[in-house]
């Protein structure tokens, strides 16, 4: 569409519905979205904002909402989802995992798969998202280059494992730090495809490699994505591998990978009081990924906790240990996770649906900057759903709460990231 | 198709997939199914049972697997999906609940949305359904005829509430017991779409009406359905109603409807050990609906607890209070509870894959005799898959499971019901 071209102005018409906070949603009714330069430069009901002499996109009939944030996805592992699920986590790696990121050592195939896996995420209404590739840089280029042609604003980090991993896939110390280096310095210009730093997790990294990637860190100001207390297994073996170490992230901590600049840390589900208020006053994000959770049995997330401590956070897909790359699919399954866990713990309240719609829009989008939200200053990233009822009965909560809860990527009409369509 | 007209003797050709016992899949590659007279007449090899002179449906490329049994659904409840969410059992009844189903009192618009429910029943691979209707007669002979129409094999229940329920809905007692007798005389004749007894839960019946349906129940040895023990204040309230019954399921069992004849109860979370004993004893379904429970924050049912002491078990989507018609999702969501009921009780194994998917075929097809397998004698239920990779690297069961966690209707590309193609 020509009216998308760089720096076009134009307005979007539609029910405008998405969280400026947490505890509710903002939903106005023949709402209007004034887009220049692919970002949202101002919002009102359509009347105030129509009659400009700029094209309209007329979605009148449709709910307009934030693209989706997935913020912990594995890109190499779409094509393995839903499969052994009645395995745990260790198991799960060993048997599953490692085998299909060996595949993706030959950049032609990753290229096949990783356009599947891009296919589907677009589908999927996601518009920014934090990824794993595997250690490969080759393939890990070419999953950039993917996404930058498709259009995703994205994060990825090429994956640093140099210890405790099959031989194809183990890494020497220097190897690793100087293709994270290259790999960095080809993507950090990028306006929408950025790297991150990605020690696989504490078992994968040695002390040096941590030491190396602590430094690229503050040497290039550069964010950093892991995972961190996920199942008890595991925090045993990091507390054995790292005996010198208060807890597990103080693992990362002490290398400088834990807040000295942005920082991701999917699961979270076994931190003391403690460590959850030192996340907090780091500034770093939980990335909770509750379908994985219940699918590797890790464990249950105190999310509420956790937000009430004033800890950042947004949502993972986890694929392929989640089974979804959909984020209402994981909006469900934290509402859910948090109704099991308040059953034991009464005093934390589940999440809202307003709250968990808030993670895997503005909360996630936060780590981009400003992401997430139909507010003015916003990137342009938005969905536009149908799920009107053919009796015209739903009100506009009622539609997204049905799309969330029973809709499919067939309810997204379009799609837009950084004001540009996506296909 | 002509084929398919009664009598008709065909073969289907494609890789099958079953649960002859819960412990572990029947796949056979190439595999030939003989159909006559709507049943399964024999299976094996498809070179065993090719070049008989009668017609071939060939899906050799695809997954034959038994059409699912939703053993839990309530039809009126369609069109309030995934609204109310954050509500618990009582406060989401009567908020959604009791408004929705008052508009069955008009057969023509019950007309329309029942036809709703049905096309996604159909589009969702269920081929037999225990489904709640509402009060109405009028539009519970609606829903009969329409699913008649479809094809689809299901038990019917009018609802009967004549105690605590809104004034709309709420009956005379005497009316209620006369109109059910009219309704099940109307269709228990029918081969497919069958009436069963529903009192709607202990709290909305009288004694008298228990009573009455009690001796309706041996009198035309018609089968119940209703729920039991789904929430703690629901127990709670049932104890204070009935003070003279040792239990909640006592309330059924003292007015003949817990096992005198086949029985299905919903939920089955808050029961002792002595009640599960009984519940196996008796020969009473217990019909786990864990999409639903973990919605309306009811509770973890045990279903391996129960599984162990022997009770007969299906799932059902519970539709509204489930979000989904796709049973699938039922078996993943029962996988997951199971985890997450594991992590507190490790002598409580999780269910395996192979079960979940038992429990959505052959287990709640038992109830309807013999159907849900694709064995000899069973009624020809099946839906024809589409799950493999472009690289053709997933096995048959891996085929099986991407479905199951990652698949949607979308991957089901024919639908039959006792032998006959639904559309």
């Amino acid at each position: 569409m020509s009216i998308m071209s760089a720096g076009e102005e134009y307005i979007v018409r539609g029910n405008l519905i998405y969280t400026e906070s947490m505890e509710r949603f903002s939903a106005l009714s023949d709402g209007g979205m004034v887009v220049k330069n692919g970002r949202i430069q101002s919002v009102g009901p359509y009347s105030s904002v129509a009659d400009r002499g700029i094209p309209v996109l007329d979605y009148r009939d449709k709910l307009i909402i934030p693209g989706f944030v997935d913020l912990h996805v594995h890109a190499a592992q779409y094509h393995q989802i839903g499969m052994g699920m009645d395995e745990t986590l260790i198991r799960w790696l060993e048997k599953y995992t490692f085998a299909e990121e060996e595949r993706f050592a030959d950049p032609e195939r990753a290229a096949v798969l990783y356009a599947d896996f891009i296919r589907e995420l677009v589908y999927s209404g996601t518009t920014r998202a934090a990824v794993f590739a595997t250690t490969h840089p080759a393939a890990t280029d070419v999953l950039c280059q993917l996404l930058k042609k498709a259009g995703l604003g994205a994060f990825v980090g090429k994956v640093n494992m140099d210890a405790n991993a099959p031989a194809e896939l183990q890494e020497e110390t220097k190897a690793s730090l100087d293709l994270t280096r290259q790999f960095l310095r080809e993507w950090q210009e990028d306006p929408l495809v950025r790297p991150i730093l990605t020690p696989r997790f504490a078992p994968s990294v040695t002390r040096e490699l941590l030491a190396g990637l602590g430094e690229l860190a503050r040497e290039y100001q550069l964010p950093v994505q892991s995972h961190l207390a996920e199942n008890r297994e595991e925090v045993a073996w990091v507390a054995g591998l790292f005996p010198e170490r208060a807890s597990y992230l103080d693992v990362y901590d002490h290398y400088h990978l834990f807040g000295d600049t942005p920082t991701l840390m999917a699961h979270c589900i076994y931190l003391s009081a403690q460590d959850i208020q030192y996340m907090a006053d780091r500034k770093v994000y939980a990335v909770h990924c509750p379908d994985s959770n219940l699918n590797l049995r890790s464990g249950l997330m105190p999310a509420r906790k956790m937000l009430r401590a004033g800890v950042r956070m947004g949502l993972g897909s986890d694929v392929g240990a989640g089974n979804s790359l959909f984020m209402p699919h994981e909006i469900v399954r934290a509402i859910e996770v948090s109704k099991v866990y308040a059953m034991n713990h009464p005093e934390d309240d589940p999440l809202h649906l307003s709250e968990a719609f808030y993670l895997a829009t503005k909360g996630g989008g936060s780590f981009f900057g400003q992401v997430g939200s139909l507010e003015p200053g916003y990137a342009a990233d938005f969905l536009v759903v149908d799920a009107a009822d053919h009796q015209g009965r739903r009100s506009l909560i009622e539609q997204l709460e049905f799309f969330l809860y029973h809709g499919s990527p067939r309810n997204i009409c379009a799609r837009y990231a950084a004001g540009r369509p996506l296909v």
